[in-house]
């Protein structure tokens, strides 16, 4: 075997287990987690003693002692504190050390610091193993404070700052409370597609996903170097073809041998496949193709025009129908112009579906469900929490509580327009009009939860002229069996519906609305071949990271924010 | 309040539990699990008497006893095995019931059937409380045979059979074992982009994503409708202007008073506002917009083009280079015009991404995910495993078994290239040459796993000529540390490598592979400040569908499966 092809060394693993038997070991590498041991109840203080090896980005750093000794605040991003770290002159050059953003990874012993220092532990380091230096007056990220907005314009690099690392290990506690939520109480995860040729209302703008334009241009680039026959080209071809059928006429005309008139026919197709090779190319036009002056689709990728996805609700109503409850937690997009602090043009969405349940299954389902995020941000992500509580929003811990424990106020439509005019009466300024039959605008579901309530809120009921065509017409035939989740902070946090399982309401319902029928059939059989009644909502995942955070835009809860305009990397 | 605003009735929620105490509770509907009574280990025996609300649709069905009762093979999806159920005339019209796809919902008492049944439990039913009829003449998947190429054209109703649900239970056991292993491992889950500007390794087919197709066919209609100004509406406004101009200047001249003369530079601002507007609608052009004959992407929702992400590895390595440890599980594109078994336009990519960590770690990590994917199969969907096992795959659960429990062979590229070599010596036929620096095919990596050593097999330290230009240069120049995972069935599972932290040295190999910098500066940034040790790999999640269920073609373990002419849905 050649030298080229030894493994590659063994890792120091097995000697870092033996040094640090009390450590919680990473299985995967041959550094422990910072987060074992500042993470522990005692703030690491138990490990005093240990042999570790850590490694992560230097937060602080600064020489001491007249250039004796440096102390290295050292974050790996397994949790919002650090590790102190002491590293004496000798071991390295400390002023490589000690600039923000700088990776190193040490050996060294866990040591009981100095009465009253707030560390319960540090690492007094023995050696260093390597250093990924920083060039402080380069570095776009170095410590001074930085807001939000700046961050947005360093993607790639703003995950290393505390408050971007701690609303990463939220969003991850969130979705994989999402999937622990759903899991325990028999949900089914489905992926549903992303590409599509089914728009989920008949309304949104939708992205459109399409190889004509890079198919035309490779198209365009082939004809500038290889242009197709002129006239002149076609005409000559077709010359040979004639010559040559003559050819053969003649030779059979004239009893030729065999052979020498499987030649000359041989001849003829190789013209005529010349000839048809031509045609075929004369026929390539640069440009989009089109077809009765529209754009000829068939000859897209999926041969007809396809989108990205608003929602994956239709499609997983297929899977309700057969296997009974269901999810999807996926990325959904919208084309629209929103410069808000809201909206994004991809986005995640989690959303349940379940059969043989009506629109009461669905709001406990939908309460339950939020409550369980609650609980595990409270159980799990607390240090976290309290960074965000200390940093941006002081009640959001106690609005994790309140929302935990508090059962949520379900009013119908009607009664919370009841009590908008009320409000009205009493003096309360909206800038939208209160009355039966309009949508609930945010300023509504902020006065209902965050001022009348104070909590939670479910209104149910909507007027059947403001919902899309496939929620539940209720008896009145005035109103759908839809609900809205309200929460302090973000407004409507989830939508949802009973589905309509009646074949000819729904079909009548497509049709008031002004949509084809055709496009829907598939949906449509659903309900002509074993229907069940069912029902199911949508959680904007995003939103529930604003409301648990207090952060308050959408683009910094996600880690690579699309909106018009901007799709960096 | 309103008669229409009452709640919707309660459900009978409460009923049912105090009817069914020892039967496992549905959190979210009214009736029970059917998995809670035919999955548990006494296969329901020991809920004899206990009264229950089940739902499900029909697998099969007979009215029996000369139309005196009917038998139904009821199945909710929530395991394979069915519910059998048995209707009395009176209860129901006998014949409505029994069509496959039918959906119930019933009230009755399990009771033990007679001796020599196959079922331990039936439920004798005192209430049909719901049913979902199908016409069986026109119903599209009735109980006959079906190939799962026929069901491909249904997609809508495929997951009521027992093969696509037994495939959507095992692929949901799959996706949270995989989340359950990141998580139990200290992995942040990330949602990468799908929408992205940047190409993964500058090869592969992309999909574009635009909505200036949809803009200009916005503004065409509208130009139809209202049409832009001709040249003699534009010479008119511009007369008007000049006229209300000329009448400014004299009034000013005259002496006027002050508000006629103010009215009369309204008169005029008027004129130029109509002006410009119909200027601007003047430039309106139908069609794509274009700048130097080129399509104008300014124009475009960001501002430039964008495409559908291949991978997420490059932006999640931003995450990795800052948190340590984190994995992404999203939807992934290709835009090529394969159409074989194996291939999809849309599919699932798990890739985990760990800082700190060489190639070693890398294989470690991917070694002990795939074990604890299979585990998790035998731990939980045995049943599931069970039905492929008997229907499609006789060995798939042994190679579960085998996959779990032995240690996975590692061999350098070279090694693997030697061994092929003396296979092709020793008689075995390639279609493909086996020579140092080749790519390895396909056939080649199942002689390796499934002839050669008949277990996993990773093969390490490929050429550098055939792998990206992220992984990391060996020290030999000639080979980078990347690696694959082979396994019986499916050949390539995994692919990743240590990724090239050196900033000179991956700076060198983007040029050498002759790429541009430029899009590629942000990735280099992670290298040019506190650059990190990182390794990472990725899973085609459908290829560990295929490998575990011993299906044969992809497109039937995805639940919308995408590919060219498509799109279904």
């Amino acid at each position: 075997m050649a030298e080229t092809d030894q493994a590659p060394p063994p890792s120091d693993q097995l000697a870092a287990m033996n040094l640090t038997d009390t450590v919680e070991k990473h299985a995967f590498s041959d550094r422990v987690l910072i987060r074992s041991i500042v993470g522990r109840p005692d703030g690491g203080a138990g490990l005093a003693g240990q042999r570790v090896r850590a490694g992560g980005w230097v937060k602080t750093g600064r020489e001491q002692g007249k250039g004796t000794f440096a102390f290295l605040e050292l974050n790996d991003g397994s949790c919002p504190a650090n590790l102190q770290v002491i590293v004496d002159t000798g071991l390295a050059v400390l002023s490589k050390l000690v600039a923000t953003g700088t990776c190193v990874v040490v050996d060294g012993i866990l040591k009981v610091p100095p009465e009253g220092t707030r560390q319960k532990i540090e690492l007094r380091v023995e050696k260093v193993v390597s250093v990924g230096e920083v060039d402080p007056a380069k570095y776009p990220i170095p410590k001074t404070k930085l807001t939000l907005e700046f961050l947005r314009d360093h993607l790639h690099l703003r995950a290393r700052t505390n408050t971007i690392a701690a609303i990463a290990r939220i969003r991850n506690a969130l979705a994989f409370a999402t999937h622990s939520f759903f899991q325990e109480h028999n949900f089914l995860y489905v992926h549903t597609p992303i590409l599509t040729t089914s728009d989920c209302e008949g309304a949104g703008e939708m992205f459109q996903v399409t190889t004509l334009i890079s198919e035309s241009e490779k198209l365009e680039k082939e004809l500038i170097k290889n242009p197709p026959p002129s006239e002149v080209d076609m005409e000559a071809a077709r010359q040979v073809v004639s010559e040559r059928g003559e050819a053969v006429k003649q030779l059979k005309a004239a009893k030729a041998s065999k052979s020498e008139i499987t030649a000359s026919v041989a001849e003829l197709n190789k013209a005529k496949e010349n000839l048809s090779k031509l045609e075929e190319r004369s026929k390539l036009k640069p440009g989009i193709p089109k077809k009765d002056g529209k754009i000829d689709y068939t000859q897209d990728f999926f041969a007809r025009q396809a989108f990205l996805t608003v929602s994956g609700q239709l499609q997983v109503e297929t899977y309700a129908c057969a296997v009974s409850n269901v999810y999807t937690f996926g990325p959904t997009f919208r084309a629209e112009h929103s410069h808000t602090s809201r909206h994004l043009a991809e986005f995640w969405m989690v959303e349940p579906e379940i059969a043989f349940a009506d629109l009461q299954d669905d709001m406990n389902c939908a309460e339950a469900y939020v409550k369980y995020m609650c609980n595990w941000l409270l159980d799990k992500c607390l240090d976290d929490m309290q960074f965000m509580a200390k940093s941006y929003d002081k009640g959001c811990i106690d609005r994790l509580r309140m929302v935990a424990s508090i059962p949520f106020v379900r009013i119908s439509y009607t009664e919370a327009v009841e009590l908008l005019e009320e409000a009205v009466k009493g003096g309360k300024k909206f800038e939208n009009e209160v009355k039966w039959g309009i949508d609930l605008a945010s300023e509504h579901e902020r006065y209902l939860t965050e001022v009348k309530f104070q909590k939670p809120v479910i209104v149910y009921n909507y007027p059947k002229g403001i919902k899309a065509f496939y929620m539940r017409l209720n008896d009145d035939l005035k109103t759908v069996a839809a609900m809205d989740v309200l929460v302090p902070k973000v407004g409507e946090l989830i939508g949802g519906s009973q589905r309509e399982e009646r074949y000819e309401v729904i079909r009548e319902r497509i049709l008031e609305v002004g949509l084809p029928l055709e496009p829907y059939e598939w949906y449509l059989d659903l309900r002509r071949y074993g229907t069940v009644k069912h029902c199911g909502f949508g959680l904007g995942f995003e939103r529930m990271i604003l409301f648990a955070t207090g952060i308050e835009n959408i683009r910094d809860v996600i880690p690579f924010p699309r909106y018009p305009g901007r799709a960096d990397l």
